[in-house]
């Protein structure tokens, strides 16, 4: 402990983000990763990049990459904010949006960095239980939020909520900032982003990081009203003038140019993940109903740090999350149809050695 | 203005950095980019990054990348943080060591992000002026400062202080956190890197922007105690935890590899920087000794205004600061010296019209 340390230093619990193996090759099920490849258009556009370019500050305002993702969406490029990563871009959405005197809710089970956030900017937040399904209780949530986090689909669990569900939230709160995480929403969700024109509390946070298979290279997005993107534009040149450097840029760019690709891989994904949630439902296993590219599963009456281990043991890393309610359940992230058979061939041993 | 902003947002003035222009051709002086391409060998490493590796997040250790500017510096790895460019390494060491109850110290006219970070985080600064001649005096800092911000050499004054400053400062104020901002260091100041072992009361930063012509790649670095990097971390895993891309890391381990290009490409920019100096002097201009990649010069009687407008409309961008000090001395990058060949061709014109 340095005698230096900030009072946010000392009462902060850092997000523990999923294992990034060195030394042993694992088929690597944990950090929702695509299985495929990036396009080969990006890494094209990657390679484009020049060392007279690499010189020069990257064009703080993105503007390429905003102009094409506007025009893809069918919004303005005002409409639009790109960020290192969506974990930056919701770093940011805190600090621009609420106060130390608001109140912002989330689930209890959900993505593990929006308590770390509120931590980190020590912004009160009410955590409020999903039901006995995994499912959100909207009514359980009050009416004087001052933001409303919400995944969709949401996670760990894979389950998502409707388009329609959503707009009436955003109608019944209108003095809430409703900021839907859209992670994983080329899954199978309904995106929001063409409500983002109608209304001003909205605010949609996407990521090049899993359906166009850029994790490597941190691109996260922010679509909603102008006067939103202003206020998280203010914070970003508070914070850090030029936070996508050009390979990024570039690489954003191409990967959202290449929708054949993307509509490919994203298909292969959703076909990968039917027929691995049949197979472990043959097993006995529970499974969340997912539209994601992972599945929420767990064997009933067995301890899920032993499944997890066992998995381990066998060269496959899933994801496991400490607390309670879900001790005994695993996030496997759906990779190559092969990795999948593997996993499934796994589990079917262990339930056989079991029984 | 949104309903939705936050009491920060409302309060801030975010830092404004130098045009990026996107249309027109200039002769590109106000941003302190190095006028060389970056290194051959850095751009064989970027290209090197596969699809597959960009699907994958990348190491959020940057081991590689730490281990080998540990190894160049003569540190241990656990002495060596990196960041999204050195401002972001900054925009996090504010909340790591700072509280808003606490002190913290820099001069007038310094970095500009200094007063922007505290701002942000609502970090009481004390702004101290400098001497004169552009010089900081010590003496006029409090002792019992928590923080002092010490960019060496200054920007954009580009005077630096001697090691054995620094030294001082460490021994005579073991209390107060010095950290100390070099990223124009290796254009003639003398680092402080290799005295992180002997004091944890020392934060070096560093950035690949200027000297090692990665600007584009956004890539910054931390040395220091053990345990202040540990405190870095734990913000950084608070609020990204993958701050920097697996081409960044893969560019910046390569910069630093090349050890011949980065020595040949700065001893050359300060040999341009030495005649350019001579030939403002000789037109009159009062320039301050740089150790940095750029020049702080004004010419006596003479609005900065006109300079820099006049510069501007023959094709050269400078920099200046709005700065009641300041108002009337601009800012030069060192470029390629036929770029300074036609910056000093035009102010020698400027000044025959004036005579």
């Amino acid at each position: 402990m340095s005698r230096f340390y900030s009072d946010t230093v000392k009462n902060i619990s850092p997000y523990v983000p999923g294992e990034q193996p060195k030394d042993r090759r694992f088929i690597k099920l944990n950090t929702n990763e695509n299985p495929y490849p990036a396009s080969p258009s990006v890494i094209e556009a990657m390679r484009s990049v020049t060392g007279l370019e690499a010189r020069l500050y990257p064009d703080p305002e993105a503007a390429a990459l905003r102009r094409t993702l506007a025009d893809h969406y069918g919004l303005a490029m005002n409409q639009v904010f790109v960020g290192n990563g969506s974990d930056e871009v919701l770093a940011m959405a805190y600090p621009a949006f609420f106060n130390r005197t608001d109140t912002i809710a989330f689930p209890d089970i959900t993505y593990s960095f929006y308590p770390v956030y509120a931590a980190l900017y020590e912004i009160p937040s009410l955590v409020i239980p999903l039901a006995e399904d995994f499912i959100i209780d909207f009514k359980e949530y009050p009416e004087n939020l001052k933001g409303f986090l919400l995944a969709n689909p949401n996670a760990p669990t894979g389950i998502a909520v409707t388009a329609k569900t959503v707009e009436a939230l955003l109608r019944q709160r209108p003095n809430t900032l409703l900021i839907v995480d859209e992670a994983y929403i080329d899954f199978g969700g309904e995106s929001v982003v063409s409500l983002v024109p109608r209304y001003d509390n909205l605010l949609v946070i996407q990521t090049m990081s899993k359906a166009r298979s850029l994790a490597g290279l941190r691109v996260g997005m922010a679509f909603g009203a102008p006067e939103l993107i202003r206020g998280l534009e203010s914070i970003r040149d508070s914070f850090n003038s030029y936070t996508l450097d050009v390979v990024a840029q570039r690489a954003a760019k191409a990967a959202y140019e290449d929708v054949a690709y993307f509509e490919k891989t994203r298909q292969a994904i959703m076909a990968t993940r039917e027929r691995t949630v049949a197979a472990l439902e043959a097993l006995g296993m529970h499974v969340c109903p997912s539209s994601a590219n992972f599945v929420f599963c767990t064997l009933p009456g067995v301890a899920g740090v032993l499944v997890q281990q066992y998995l381990r043991d066998n060269g496959v890393l899933v994801r496991r999350f400490a607390m309670e309610r879900i001790k005994d359940w695993l996030r496997i992230t759906v990779g190559l149809d092969e990795e999948m058979d593997e996993v499934i061939r796994l589990l079917q041993l262990f339930v056989q050695q079991k029984g």
